[in-house]
């Protein structure tokens, strides 16, 4: 697997890139605005049992992974669920924060749930971004399972330099389902800690990942 | 301010305390258990206008901020409250998930909850870490604001290989008071991202810094 491609491809028409770049000596960007984009999943995902279902949205995934978004220059987070009445949920609580009382009792969190996107099916997604940036992002799953070739968090930050568009897709529930993972083009390495646990909440797991590929401090 | 002190006064009966500790080069620490409590404050912490309040526990912070700790390893998750009814509240959710149907429904989320602590002030929480540890803790408070001489991550985490306990206090609502802020023996600097946007959720900051304290992957 070649992560380094060549960045002669990526297109200059993608929203806020720049090519001049700047690292640090670990590979950490400063002050650089990067082409990753965010997916938060609905379906397909599996339920405890590994059966592939539909989740429900969760308010505060939608509040917390948007602050984290705008907080390390994520260009957009996409909400991506096939069912009508969830997509009109999603939509109210954005429009509250974002036009309605919300956006005047705390102009803050107008700014983050601005950034967020409803879309049916990640196809949407990826669809949606090649539009803006006249080249389809590369998919980058997460799993906490076992059993995956695994992208880590030092290539994907050099991915990120190629000047191309990504998009990190976070699944819900237990996860996304294998079938899904499969046709991604890069599983990322799951985030451990040195105790043998592996539940972290999808919010959690957002900020971490998302703190780990684009802070611009040693940590 | 010194930083690496001498751990000879650490005490060796701190639970799980090794003294054989393995680090990497970039002084992060590999499968070994350190010394180091979170703690979650609902008074004294400021509402938007800066006025001093107790804030009401959320659900998910105890879910998000237990599952986190217990993916890192660390010792104890202490809920800070002084209000009977929350206290009681927050004594619910813990005995549900630990002993009522939901530790039969989820055994995972039961061995997260079981590390959460109650207490009524920020000085029963260090009593209670005296205790066990014939030491009090140090005390690492975060702020999102400026003014304040930081503690960096890198120095945290030189910190914590003195073998001594510390504890880690986040605050809720709009942060930790000032005159809170001041009591403390440090405080963290804050998660920064490369936009200037300092609005994480507490949830996100306390994933955040604890993976940056406690991964034993580098980042």
């Amino acid at each position: 697997m070649e992560y380094f491609e060549d960045s002669a491809e990526a297109s200059l028409k993608c929203q806020n890139l720049s090519l001049t770049r700047k690292s640090d000596k670990r590979g950490r960007f400063s002050k650089v605005s990067l082409n990753l984009y965010v997916a938060l999943v609905h379906y397909p995902v599996v339920n405890k049992n590994g059966d592939v279902i539909t989740s429900a949205v969760t308010n505060l995934d939608l509040h917390d992974i948007a602050r984290a978004a705008k907080t390390y220059g994520i260009k957009s987070f996409y909400v991506v669920t096939p069912l009508v009445d969830q997509k009109a949920l999603v939509e109210k609580i954005v429009s509250h924060w974002t036009e309605g009382l919300g956006a005047r009792y705390n102009p803050k969190r107008r700014e983050a749930l601005e950034l967020i996107r409803i879309e049916e099916t990640l196809q949407k997604v990826v669809e949606d971004i090649r539009k803006s940036c006249s080249v389809s992002p590369k998919t980058v799953v997460t799993s906490a399972k076992n059993g995956f070739r695994r992208l880590s968090y030092g290539n994907f930050r050099g991915l990120l330099k190629n000047g191309k568009p990504y998009l990190l897709v976070l699944g819900t529930a237990w996860g996304l389902s294998d079938s899904f993972i499969a046709g991604a083009d890069y599983v990322l390495a799951p985030v451990k800690g040195p105790a043998d646990y592996n539940h972290l909440s999808v919010r959690s797991a957002a900020a971490i990942i998302i703190d780990r590929l684009m802070a611009d401090e040693t940590c």
